[in-house]
């Protein structure tokens, strides 16, 4: 991405932050293969296969992140954050299906490999051990944001399948898509620290709209990179968003902007079957024509920057630093 | 089919039993289209498509009966009853896109309708939802036991989808699988009833218990209707668990039963891309000959004598009499 000049402290700084949790994030990778044993190899098998597929682990170490920022000293929270993962997962097992997608940061999705019905399944069995969990946790304040957050993920899901290929999809329509099927769950995975730390209503209110503007800048930079990754390194193909006729922010906007004979055009390509590599490449240069690229840039930052404002009351030390530290890598990352 | 002989008393039963619940399922009803009011007009269409679908509400109607037994007096049952309808329609909606069936209960299926996304999310959405419901009731208890019948669901599920066309499956395998499938929402139902009454802890185990064998009992009749309803009077196609491969019981006792010359042509069959009529004439033929109708119908008659005798420790009343009597009639429906 052209605008994006990582910096070698940025690029050094998930390292630094994943070294920050690497102990409590060790401790939940055993809670979550603890509940994965199971007499169902096939369970066992994509489950792990799915959540061992790498990624950045972001939800959940949002969630150690928060419980670290409110002094949280007991264990709960490594539950809550295998929780928030297997919510996760069980979203991208069923969303890979929905999309009709075989590959997943640059390997096979588990619905090309199993097939679509497993990945149905074990969805949802992933989505029912994640309230298993809750309720050995014990808090029903814990499973009511969970049960919000898991309606509001598929209540999102459905808006933007039903928004398919709809080329006149407004902005705040977009921004409400993302905000249940995204935003939301940062929310959650950060709104579960703060419920089981001493921290006042106005800090957990805080850090539920943390993690909500945090979402939003990160699936716009998710849907940027769509169009403008390197696909070498990231792994991940460039254009599967338009091929799935998804209206995300970039064709949205360039969709606005363009004149006639482009809107026409637009409009045909994304109702071609297949589309191949020059009819990317036309989208793409009228994206940089209407310099769709460094908004969709902008319009992350200023999201990231409320994100960062919204803990503003708690109090700037290390462990904050390293949270703000974590908005800024997401909005410059480039996978 | 042969053995059954529905005496005018036993057809007149569902209408009574309906009748004597009748005002409490109009109030499940209204909870039901409360929670679907939606600003998402697919998830309200397609919902109300499926639950509108008609069958027999056995699940939600159990729970009300069992409140019914217990001398229960609150509102409660009613809101889980309907979490009991949504979790179940969830799963009709996920099972339709495993299965790729265009049909249930006469009537084209939801994804057939929608498409197999919407399906898949709206099941998502209705999943979320009766934990919702389940988090404004406030029970952590009621919320394990839905957590619980949730993972076997899926457990039970996958392991159906393992043992596809695996034509040397056992009977306890298959017992293991109907147990999680189904019987353990039947013994939910009548477990949340129970939950909120003011019973002892060895009726609420009777409860659980009464509640699986009936639903072992009520998926063996339904496993065996699928080779030998009446097409014109339940709507219903027969031989679909074959042309989808599933191991059911009269499968399963047909193979155990045949010659080798037999085995080897139902191996030849299952494996038959298309079957048709011949086909399916020839495996009946087989069923017949090995009296497998007659003993699926036997074994589903043990499991119902089970559940009735688990509820023993319940005094004889009108209610329990009720209870009884539906489960008679559920052995020997004939749709």
């Amino acid at each position: 991405m052209k605008l994006i000049n990582l910096s070698k402290s940025q690029k050094n700084y998930y390292e630094e932050f994943s070294k920050w949790l690497h102990d409590d994030l060790n401790l939940v990778n055993s809670i979550i293969l603890e509940n994965l044993k199971n007499d169902s190899s096939l369970i066992a098998e994509l489950s792990n296969y799915i959540i061992g597929a790498g990624g950045k682990r972001i939800r959940p170490l949002l969630t150690l992140a928060v419980a670290k920022l409110c002094g949280y000293s007991g264990k709960r929270h490594l539950n809550l954050a295998a929780v928030i993962e297997f919510i996760h997962t069980a979203t991208l097992l069923h969303d890979d299906v929905v999309d009709n997608s075989n590959k997943r940061r640059g390997k096979k999705t588990a619905n090309y490999i199993w097939g679509n019905k497993s990945s149905i399944l074990v969805g949802d069995f992933l989505l029912s051990k994640a309230f298993r969990i809750l309720v050995d946790d014990g808090s029903l304040k814990c499973i009511d944001i969970i049960s919000k957050v898991s309606e509001k993920i598929s209540f999102g899901e459905v808006k933007q399948l039903v928004s398919i290929g709809n080329l006149s999809l407004s902005e705040p329509e977009y921004l409400d898509i993302i905000d249940c099927k995204t935003a939301k769950l940062f929310s959650a995975a950060c709104q579960l620290s703060g419920e089981i730390s001493e921290i006042s209503e106005g800090e957990k209110k805080a850090l539920s709209d943390f993690g909500t503007y945090l979402g939003i800048s990160y699936q716009i930079i998710d849907d940027t990179l769509d169009y403008f990754s390197n696909e070498k390194s990231s792994g991940k193909e460039i254009g599967n968003d338009f091929q799935e006729r998804k209206m995300t922010l970039p064709l949205i906007l360039t969709f606005k902007r363009s004149n006639n004979k482009e809107k026409n055009y637009l409009d045909f390509l994304i109702n071609k079957k297949k589309i191949n590599k020059d009819d990317l490449s036309w989208i793409v240069e009228k994206m940089t024509k209407y310099n769709v690229e460094e908004d969709c840039l902008q319009k992350a930052k200023h999201f990231s920057l409320m994100a960062k404002d919204s803990i503003g009351l708690f109090n700037l030390n290390d462990d904050k630093e390293k949270i703000l530290g974590l908005v800024d890598f997401l909005v410059h990352r480039e996978t």
